[in-house]
């Protein structure tokens, strides 16, 4: 027997449902609490329980376990606080995507669900009310190491349908993960913004007590509703504790920690500005104003690939593909062994750009004989971006250009931010 | 005519040789200064001279370029100081691997050469021998982007050599470009070191004001001659002003920047102490301290590639080999598209091993059911690794174990401080 459908049976059999109050015995040890429904984020065999202290556990259960039934919970309606809309209020528009920071969680079972309505974030995080008004919807709800471009242009062309209808800005909930590579997609494949673009996202879910999730949600809605930022940008938590989120540049913006709620940083800049908790927008770079018809362009080349350099790279593990982005070493090296396998790209037809696994700086290929035989064969200098950035905007740049040339000039002209004319020399770790 | 020795023909004419007084008239721009020697780091038409100033510039000379010999200059002695061994003091081994560090600059004409003997060390920095006896000499001269497995156990077997001949540590210059790489090789090759091995390196060559080359080998040696250190460090400048170096544990250590001196950070832990400007060390972390006879234990599996995951990532660009490191985004993901790759290979009996573009923080496949999918087909976290640590590692694991299990039991277990059971809050940008 399946193992979900052997616990759901023995749940039923005890007559516990979600929200009750159970008992799970596993060798002896007794744990007690409210039952949770199973999530996609649970094993099979694992069922989840709230316990008294706030926490969630999840336990394996196996046919020795013993479930009892202690208290059956009585159902109260689910309350959602009524949203008034008011005119001297900004609107904004709220696109999910999914990611921790897109599930709001009950407070008594400890569901996770998606938020997809107004009433929805009411329910979640309802100082945003105190802001703007909402509009919310759902755009799709994944794990954002699975997005790719057929995503980036959905998102591009329901934000630009929300910024023509007159809202003042859009905030777009996301994963964490490759919440940088959209950043960057939407600022090269959005023009002309007639409003803020915020993305935001959570690295620890609304069921912890250290979520970050709705201080993220309640900068982000300020921004979207209160500044008059034309850029896409990302809203995140700006040191350990919780004093201001930053607002970071969609070209410039990068995830650096796996589990640290200040993991994005602003690379070789600094921040366009921070939300403090008070609500204070606080500007601290330049940015473009909000202005004009916003105007999706979002033709972009899928054949990109990104290749991390390494001692002892081979040749053939450059693949075939209408663009490379080179990960290389210091200010933009390949190990010369793999030299005649870029020449043979770059001659039949591909382009390929160079960025630094050392994330921060510029490209120089100029300093050492070994770049200076990388310029000769074609390869363009990534100049002060992010690889993944660059990424990004070889896509995009692919599918702007017919000629090598056109494509070279697009990739070492600022289009969207990513590229500092001068690196700032407080802008480092 | 090849442009080389089109300019070496001009400067014949008028009698000039390195050393001399010229003046170079471009466009009625005129440059007076000392000629340099052409050097590998000059493209073919480009002429170097030395400006009063001090400040190198390199001129690309055509056919209408004039150059005028001002003055000869009078061949002085080289003078070298003399070497005294003083038998008070500890002596210490140079093993010069390449990279700007490796070379010392002639101050008269500015031409960069090779430090291939403690004479030339002297020449170049004498405060070393305040410190420290030196025996010196060059393994190879190499762009550290061209180091592979073999250079790597040519190092191994010549630091034992030399550590087990008396000395009382060992000073690697060496290009930064992959110094991580090589700081990591040496971490795991080396067992019982019975003294400190400490890669140095330089952002900015020894003609240039700036440059951070005699700072930091006068800290190494200060490392090498005086620390009872029994581990792979690396001995690189602390922050922007000329403060102190850091000693950065060889499995923790990775370059953030293409163009600062500060570019070295140790990632999930703090650094094991520094070097003041005084020549106090100062110890800030734990360290095996020195004890034993130097074992070198230096079997490789080459097959090692690393894959660096992005939106898109197709499942045919993971290449066959014996071993993987993705770099995948947050927690360790990889888009889903790409797991039906990642089973094959592992059915098939290579070994995949996740590490983080985040950099920062640990590994954790069990937060999503994603992650989980991962764990359940064998892929290996990384733990709070670093990606390129993660790969040497993962070589010299393939080699030092026959099962599969046996591998994944090295590679999550600490062997050489590459792990760190807890990551400190404070060791974050």
């Amino acid at each position: 027997m399946p193992r979900k459908k052997f616990i759901e049976d023995k749940l039923k059999r005890i007559g516990a449902e979600v929200g009750d109050a159970i008992a799970v015995v596993i060798k002896k040890d007794r744990h007690e609490g409210i039952l949770m429904p199973h999530h996609d984020f649970s094993d099979e065999d694992i069922i989840n329980i709230k316990l008294k202290n706030g926490y969630n556990i999840g336990i394996a259960i196996d046919e020795d376990s013993e479930i009892a039934l202690i208290k059956k919970h009585k159902a109260a309606e689910k309350k959602v606080k009524e949203i008034p809309f008011d005119p001297k209020k900004p609107t904004i528009s709220v696109i999910g995507t999914g990611g921790t920071i897109a599930c709001y969680v009950d407070y008594r079972t400890g569901a996770v669900y998606p938020a997809t309505s107004a009433q929805d974030l009411a329910f979640a995080v309802p100082e945003v009310f105190d802001i703007c008004n909402v509009k919310a919807r759902v755009a799709f709800q994944l794990f954002s190491e699975n997005l790719d471009v057929s995503h980036w242009k959905t998102l591009a062309k329901e934000v630009a349908k929300e910024l023509n209808s007159g809202v003042h800005g859009v905030v777009i909930p996301h994963g964490t993960d490759t919440l940088g590579y959209t950043s960057a997609a939407l600022s090269f494949m959005l023009k002309d913004l007639s409003g803020p673009v915020v993305l935001v996202g959570a690295q620890r879910s609304s069921d912890r007590p250290s979520s970050d999730a709705a201080q993220n949600l309640i900068a982000a809605a300020t921004v979207a509703a209160k500044s008059n930022i034309g850029e896409v940008v990302a809203v995140m938590h700006g040191e350990m504790s919780d004093s201001f989120d930053f607002i970071h540049r969609g070209t410039k913006v990068r995830k650096f920690h796996t589990s640290r709620r200040d993991t994005f940083k602003t690379v070789n800049d600094v921040p366009i500005g921070r939300v403090e908790k008070t609500g204070e927008i606080k500007i601290d770079g330049v940015y473009r104003k909000a202005s004009g018809k916003t105007v999706v362009d979002d033709k972009m080349e899928e054949d990109v690939v990104m290749v991390y350099s390494h001692p002892g790279l081979k040749p053939e593990n450059i693949p075939d593909s209408k663009g490379v982005v080179l990960i290389g070493t210091g200010l933009g090296h390949v190990p010369e062994k793999v030299f005649p396998r870029v020449k043979k790209l770059i001659e039949n037809g591909s382009v390929v750009v160079m960025t630094s696994q050392c994330i921060f700086g510029r490209i120089n290929m100029n300093v050492y004989s070994t770049g200076r035989d990388l310029l000769k064969a074609g390869v363009i200098p990534g100049e002060d971006m992010l690889p993944e950035t660059a990424f990004v905007k070889l896509m995009w740049s692919l599918a702007h250009a017919k000629k090598r040339e056109d494509v070279e000039k697009l990739m070492i002209t600022n289009i969207a931010g990513e590229i500092s004319e001068r690196t700032r020399s407080d802008a480092f770790i």
